[in-house]
């Protein structure tokens, strides 16, 4: 990419968690020139009074209200409120924007779960279809031959990339898989509710949404794909009294045993190329991932089964930082542009001054 | 039982949070008479000492050395580290006294099991064929038939109160089952860990001892003798960033659905006469527990499965609670003696002034 | 007393947290009979629903309206928002019921304070000036001479319990007194506040309120009473990222360097008979009050001054403890009864049962 | 500086949470190249595998014994426990290296100080004198006079930092200062410590050092420097139940009223030009802080008195970050540089390759 041509971006609805972490990243980015926000209620306010945090850190942006939505940038981020965005990326396509959609609207490839799983009419079967499912670590170049990413769910992200080489090389041997995942509660996204109070949740624990959760069919999708075929997938969820953080445990029950060294070898060989897939020896840390777009994965084998031990930031690697992450791909930048910030602008940097 | 025939304890390591826990629950228990309480290190210094926060609520207690182990109380709970109530629990028997170990040196039934899952010899098979596995909640009276109580692990009580009737019932449905379990850190003890310091678990979690804890075989155990068969069993543990509580998922593939109404009906069934089993019809909090010796259990159904979420306070219903619980038992006291202190014991109070 | 004529209460509003602390509590007194709840939003619906980790523990009691307030009890407990309770205290005094406000509506003894504070008119001059400010562990049998008491404020009660015997003792010393406090998020109530979000608070610390917390003009008006002239005091509130606790911290600069033994006597002396303020050699942990009616108290000596630490359970000592502790007082009741559960009760049933 | 003269950096003792800190600035920050780490017991070790979350967003340093310590480096931290680097930093400086102590050890001016504080007998009274006291954000560029700075403790800098400019306009005003702060424990250093245990610090806050805070003469020996003269000052510390950050609350009694303009004025005069110091209408909350090099300050004005409200990031502008900041200040540099990752580090690029 020529850094003359640096990428204007719109950002649609984001004043949540997401939001602001996409903010920070991308107002660091090399490669990002202007970013415009649009939002509803907090249209004509400043970034810089709803996150006083980031004073300091970056200029203030003032909040443009979504009705007045013109097309002058070049990629669009949606963080919306599930079926919202369907007033919006359409048009953007149409208008030849490219969108990294952070909601669910475009995950799913079929209506009908749309229906069934999120309880709205999808208007949009075309690009339901063409659209991208970002799952940035597994995408190889070619694939990101789209216009339209749908940015994958936080859970599912955390889930999929220790599952993904799994099924694809053992799938004959599952007899069944199920996955238990834990997290914070940044994840419920920042509108309150009563029960994450701090004084309800505070050394608190509780599964939630137990066989109805949206990232199910997300997940089962994949795995179809993938070929795991008829064999059973369960999938629960639970929140942890902690602001940031995904933990996912995936049992794979075994018709034989299968080695450490097969398994391990077949994640390497998956994410040799992966930047922010890394392999562990131990199991993570929730800890280790925050404020960083890293996915620490796990393998721990015992009699006929696999226990798969991940780990991500939500709102990183799990929202905002796989987001840029999708941008990077999609404009022919090293994925971890912007991401390592330090190391890689240093890098950049350097590089440009030829030190 | 006659209230003239108070119950003389002693507690041999009595100085960690399970010890705390019994304390407190004893010295307020209207059917014990004296406290002695044994320690190796701390011998000679002063419970309230040791727990400041207790000052007020009850009367201190002098420690003693465990080598001074007389044989003058009635009951004996032990809570020591792996191996070592080998060197007391036999003699104690033979004295004729009861012991109620909270501990794991009898949990097992076969000495092979504790050479691969504890790492040492186990040189009492007698009592380990002979003792009573004291899961309080699913025995009946008539199983108080021997004066060694193996008090049950905290991982297999949160576990095992909502698994066992699923499989006294369905057994033949079974494909597989993969439990998923989340401690406070309260469960890993008193003594000091550089992993467990605030500074490094505050806002962390992470897997631990995958594919080699011990609470597995104790939960197979019980499991085997439920029924269970050779379907495939799973069991793993984390860390909660979090004091106390145990948070337990068990996800039940199945060959054919069951309906929400089968299982509810068994799952209250079972537990029709259990008044410390608190069957929920959304997934229970850990946070009720506290404090509690309630194990609160929730099943959900999936298709062709279901999904069991179960929670208990680790240090209570999880050790000192059903410790106290299985003693009311084997003196055939009401089981809640003394653990709905308030309710229970007030009760007794009214019924005993005949008001 | 009597335990012939045990005692009907009624709480109004006893929805929130202090309401359940006190359910606890007096549902386990062995000297109350009958307890009435009222409140407004959630009448008709029942306590065991509100409070579902109460289950087991106590017998369920359904709402009533508040509009339906009938006078059949003999102590009311108040607890409702700020200048609600002057619709009700006022007639059930004149009903000659015994009342014991826990809110803030009767601390203060004059309305130009109530019109500067809390910004509203107060309409019940004589009830002002007649109520008795229930810092149970300073007042004197005797002082308990009115149907009304007005329980302390949380701070208050943490801050002046170990303030009061050095304002008493060496108020001729004092340059200047600085009172610094934390509370846990409990404190601010059940309703929902964006800024106590787990997701804001967890990890966080902020002060609140400088310089206009309503709980200074009550502490001062106990340090005028008790002396302390026109010597400046400050106070300051901040919120910790727990859910309950109290640590208060007073710096008293002094003309003249006092000894540590001359502090320490005047603080023994003056709670010699009070069987919850604990008095400790070092500064306490805010944790060993939690679910306790105890204030632990500190005093260190430094270069003419002296720094006081102080801790308590808001909920209990700094609302519905102490408010038990007050109605055990205010019927001549031993001021333990009901809030050393455990102890206290098993101690009046045996002395009851003759054992 | 010349982009050509990159900065050699020697890291002795670097193994703890400031050490990982200040790994994480330097190795992106655009004038460091080369960075050597020399620890006692870790020696040998490599850094990713001390700090696993590292990995992928660093290159790999093998830690050298400090025994060999080489003078290779133009720079060196020195983070050791009380008294140890004595042994190393008079050589340094004989040497003609730059130093910077994140101890303790040459904070104070006097040995007689050193005497009675730290219990060590100081033997390097010149540099003692010589060198400067690194209060970044108040230091002029011709402060930097000297190639030895000591580092500012965190809780000096929190309170300092607000502090200073009320102190030098209005101390005739002043009666009395009493500050008390709260620390997150991660102030206390990664050695295991029993009472800094998750299980007993979660839920907790303790006062801690009362009266005997060597921080304490640090901050005396400043505002004595400011001119506050006979004024009575007092310093008290408390322990948080979080990892990281402190809040620092400072009470001033003052003889006559003061405007909030007049205050404010002075704050806003003494930081117009400190990028690191955030003035703020309201109270600052401790999370804002948190992974950045800012204070926030606010001043709340009462009747004759301002309370004072800061807070930091402990391990980096307590630490790390103002370590970084005084290297940029003593090289020339703009005080930001790598201190602002992002933008900072990303404006150099823009303006060194002309964008």
């Amino acid at each position: 990419m020529n850094i003359q041509n640096k990428i204007n971006i719109g950002i649609i609805g984001g004043s949540g968690y997401t939001g602001k972490e996409l903010l920070k990243i991308l107002s660091s980015h090399p490669f990002v020139d202007r970013i415009d926000i649009y939002a509803q209620s907090s249209a004509g306010d400043s970034i810089l009074n709803i996150f006083p945090e980031l004073t300091g850190s970056m200029d203030d942006i003032q909040i443009k209200s979504i009705n007045n939505l013109d097309y002058s940038a070049d990629l669009y981020f949606t963080a919306l409120p599930h079926g919202e965005t369907l007033n919006y990326i359409p048009h953007l396509i149409a208008e030849g924007k490219k969108v990294i959609d952070i909601g669910g609207d475009y995950r799913l490839s079929s209506s009908a779960l749309y229906k069934k799983w999120y309880g709205f009419e999808h208007t949009s079967y075309e690009l339901l279809k063409t659209k991208v499912y970002g799952l940035a670590d597994v995408l190889k170049d070619s694939d990101y031959n789209s216009d339209l990413i749908a940015n994958p769910g936080c859970y599912p992200t955390a889930t999929l990339i220790p599952l993904i080489p799994i099924v694809e090389s053992f799938s004959e041997e599952i007899i069944s898989i199920s996955t238990v995942a834990y997290s914070g509660v940044s994840g419920a996204g920042k509108s309150i509710k009563p029960g994450l109070m701090l004084s309800e949740m505070y050394g608190n624990v509780k599964a939630y949404n137990l066989n109805k959760h949206r990232h199910e069919p997300e997940i089962n999708q994949v795995l179809q794909n993938t070929g795991l075929g008829n064999k059973p997938y369960s999938f629960s969820t639970h929140l942890l009294p902690i602001t940031t953080g995904i933990y996912s445990t995936t049992t794979i029950h075994l018709e034989n045993a299968l080695s450490q060294n097969e398994v391990d070898e077949v994640i390497k060989q998956k994410y040799s190329l992966a930047p922010f897939v890394r392999i562990r020896k131990t199991p993570p840390e929730i800890k280790w991932m925050l404020g960083t777009n890293f996915c620490d994965i796990h393998a721990s084998i015992g009699p006929k089964r696999i226990i798969l031990a991940s780990a991500i930031d939500n709102l990183i690697k799990g929202a905002a930082g796989q987001a840029v992450q999708n941008m990077n791909r999609l404009y022919g930048l090293d994925q971890t542009t912007g991401l390592l910030p330090s190391k890689q602008t240093l890098q950049l940097f350097l590089e440009e001054t030829g030190k």
